[in-house]
């Protein structure tokens, strides 16, 4: 537990209030808290349906933007001779946004202050005087119908997703669904194009499939490129934008935090990855001969022993371009090409002050594929272990500097990524248990493959043991320390302050005037001085 | 919530309690909870090893009931002449098993009074002075490291297995292993039954089997008897010991009280009937033939419409023999041939002074698979509806007589076997469906099959539905009724009586002097007046 008092150590988010004619969702909280939680119940904030205020303070701050830009533009063209754009009385454009914005903003302060315009939504972060009163009412059931009065976790305040509350309860349900839908869609359209990619490595079909390149194909050069470095570069490519569609799916799913969905993400992403990337390329052949294997579980050792070794030089480029890409993770190439993009194509400056947060997201998946590759082909190709190595070691020197010096983290990840990380290397080793089994099976050692067969199972009770003994750690604090917690801050002073501050970190961002008057401050300062 | 407070509403169990040298565990249970709740900690109890003593009891009471049988004979022989036995100096014997119990019971006495000799277990019941209290000791995980300080719901005080407590870690372990063994070999063993059983319905296949039975297979009531009613009754006869060896290995896998036993009896003796006797009966022929169907999924349905049709008029043969078995219930005809089997063969007279307790193990899954026959069939022989309204209308009402008059409650059950008959009913259904999908395809009536495919969807989205709603109700209580509850109770004068024999409700039975002696007056008081 981090020594300083956080919100969320106190705060419990409710939702599913029941809530009779004439009383107010807040009245209701107030109530019920009141009633069982009186001696350690210490605020509430009701959430409020802001979707329309947040497009709102989002028109002012597009209005923004361009106002910014069109000054940038307007200077630069004072001083520049004029070009054909500048014909269209450009001052009146400056005029008409600031106009516009003006509006917007007497809309944005119209809609803050009235508070009868916005809805009540049946949620509320609830805050309690210990940590102990908080994890009361986490864990123990609230009320006698256990649709109502739901409690969990609150995130942080900075980490809470804001807009997922104004979703009602049945858009969320066809969410999901929807997501399901479009994840199996997504697998299967990659799966396409994996079988497409696995043909270039075989030159003949790529020169039946293409009979117009044939003449290029025969220079030695080119047909290497093409078959040794091509499809992972393809790959890649491809793969490169999966994590952000994994991200737009998870938004949907309704978490209530940034947090939440990008852990959801990654574990989309991670079945994502290792399906497509590695079983789709080992299991080269249609979609349907794949499954078959699966369901005949007697075969899959030797069938994996079998299909894992064919595909090594594969995996082997695989590792070694990812070189590329974990070293253009140095120089953000990326971000650069979009933010030159940005300014060419739409002529307007995007928001560059914010440091980028780290993509655990899409970089997690990725990182747990190289160990499942390192362990899977060490048996069968040990030549991958020193590629595997140097992008480990790229990856921590790498990624140290880029977690000191240019990502800022935008929420407490509270180490939840590890068992992520601990399920994939159990995983993965049980598959390369599996594939040694069914090696030495194909040698014609039955003694060592029923030798090994305990490994797996060993295995597996480690993971066991390491579900009861460390999982719950993960899940949630113990008596304990939140009791030895609660002990040690009641006597320290900044407690009151803490707590008088904790009655408003909750509020929602696009209800708080201060937050929009800086927030504009920060971004349209020289465009006011100007006005 | 009952009105009336029970000791298990206010207790907790405890176990895995780490204790440091020259600490008692009494010691250190009293010091955690002490310290981390001590605003509602009333009192606990720490489980002690009591094998040995259980033994030396166990002992002394069948001496008792040798005693008693022996002088029951002993007067009976006074009046009838003698018999062949009565030579052997039966005074004697007598004499030396008089001697025999009062140096058991000299042993009993002994290992009860000092406390040295036996040895703590790491378990203790804590009791609390609220239920609120007791509820966030089960909820709240209670020690940083969650192998430490596990806690659970208390079983109430009659409810508790004793024995359990007596194994280690490691025997449960294993017993828990050998268990899953033996129910996989139990459900071997009971598929070549049944395939042999299944098979006496062709009776070319009976004279096949046994060629010398060919004249006598030759006479109608004969051939009659045996394909149409023997199978059935083989198949009660059998079906009638798998609950109590159900019963045996739940009570081999550790649970802590006997309704937890018969909880875990109840669904693998529900898991054993759909198998071997629903399952394997539709799907005749090798067991690999069947887990093949499993493993292609899209053809389960048209395949279970061929199947299941089949085997109609064996299930409606099933359906009414199994009135004899209901109403052998109420003659209690098991239970008679039992007692004169035990009469005559062990001249001994066992525990009659109780009334038996309903075994719900043995006889929820009966009625719940006569629930998956009328339901799965009524579409494809619905000439099946009426003997399962039979059998259901006498289940009724000799049920209901029996619960009145025969059987005393061993336990509250609370109701926790009612998620077991909801979901097998869910489950049912869904069977039910995809036999209808099945039908209805093999009519050639694609648009009915497609039609019918929401149907399952719906069901299980039900029942998704229940799971949220009612499912949470059945494992635990709400903080809003158990404050409610601690309220109306607080200022009740029956409370400190209650608190004050909840201190000493959770002493194992075997340390209870008091108990033993009640428990042998019962049983030997006529014996030890005559001595």
């Amino acid at each position: 537990m981090t020594s300083k008092p956080l919100p969320r150590h106190f705060t419990v988010l409710v939702r599913a209030i029941p809530v009779s004619d004439g009383v107010s969702v807040s009245d209701a909280v107030d109530r019920f808290f009141r009633e069982y939680h009186s001696s350690t119940y210490l605020s509430h904030t009701v959430v409020h349906q802001t979707g329309k205020l947040r497009r709102l303070l989002n028109d002012a701050e597009n209005i923004c933007i361009k106002l910014t830009n069109l000054k940038y533009v307007h200077r630069s063209s004072q001083d520049a001779p004029r070009k054909f754009l500048g014909l269209f009385g450009r001052n009146d454009v400056l005029g008409k946004y600031q106009k516009r914005l003006e509006d917007v903003e007497e809309n944005v302060r119209l809609e803050q202050s009235d508070a009868t315009r916005r809805q009540e939504i049946p949620a509320a972060f609830v805050s309690f005087r210990s940590r102990y009163g908080a994890a009361n009412a986490i864990y123990i059931r609230q009320s006698d119908n256990p649709t109502e009065w739901q409690t969990e976790h609150a995130p942080d305040p900075h980490d809470v997703y804001w807009p997922f509350f104004s979703t009602s309860f049945m858009e969320r349900w066809i969410a999901k669904f929807v997501v399901f839908v479009a994840s199996v869609l997504l697998i299967l359209v990659f799966l396409l194009v994996v079988v497409f990619v696995q043909g270039l490595t075989y030159l003949e079909q790529v020169e039946r499939w293409l009979p117009f390149l044939r003449k290029i194909l025969e220079i030695a050069v080119v047909s290497q490129l093409v078959t040794g470095y091509l499809p992972s570069v393809i790959l890649h490519i491809l793969s490169s934008y999966v994590p952000s569609i994994m991200k737009l799916f998870s938004t949907m799913q309704g978490f209530v935090s940034v947090s939440g969905i990008e852990r959801s993400a990654c574990n989309k992403m991670l079945r994502f990855t290792i399906w497509t990337v590695f079983f789709a390329n080992v299991l080269t052949g249609s979609v349907l001969d794949q499954v078959e294997v699966f369901l005949n579980p007697k075969e899959i050792p030797s069938k994996l022993a079998v299909v894992v070794p064919a595909q090594a030089s594969f995996f082997i480029a695989y590792v070694v371009t990812s070189w590329t890409s974990i070293t253009s993770e140095l120089t953000q190439t990326a971000a650069l090409f979009c933010h030159l993009w940005g300014k060419c194509a739409k002529c307007c400056r995007s928001d560059e002050s914010k440091a980028p947060s780290m993509p655990y997201h899409s970089e997690i998946p990725r990182i747990l594929l190289f160990g499942l590759l390192g362990l899977t082909y060490f048996i069968v190709a040990p030549l991958i272990l020193p590629f595997v190595l140097v992008y480990f070691c790229l990856g921590y020197f790498i990624f140290r500097n880029q977690l000191f010096n240019v990502y800022a983290p935008k929420y407490d990840t509270g180490g939840k990524f590890w068992p992520i990380v601990h399920n994939t290397t159990i995983f993965s080793l049980v598959v390369l248990h599996i594939i040694a089994i069914g090696v030495f099976g194909l040698k014609k050692l039955p003694l060592a493959s029923s030798l090994l067969l305990p490994l797996p199972v060993l295995t597996l009770l480690f993971n066991e043991f390491c579900r009861n003994r460390f999982v719950p750690i993960f899940e949630a604090y113990s008596t304990e320390s939140l009791i030895k917690k609660d002990r040690e801050e009641q006597s320290k002073p900044e407690m009151l302050e803490f707590f008088s501050n904790l009655v408003t970190a909750y509020r929602d961002p696009a209800l708080k005037p201060i937050q929009r008057a800086s927030n504009s401050d920060e971004r349209t300062a020289p465009l006011l001085a100007s006005v």
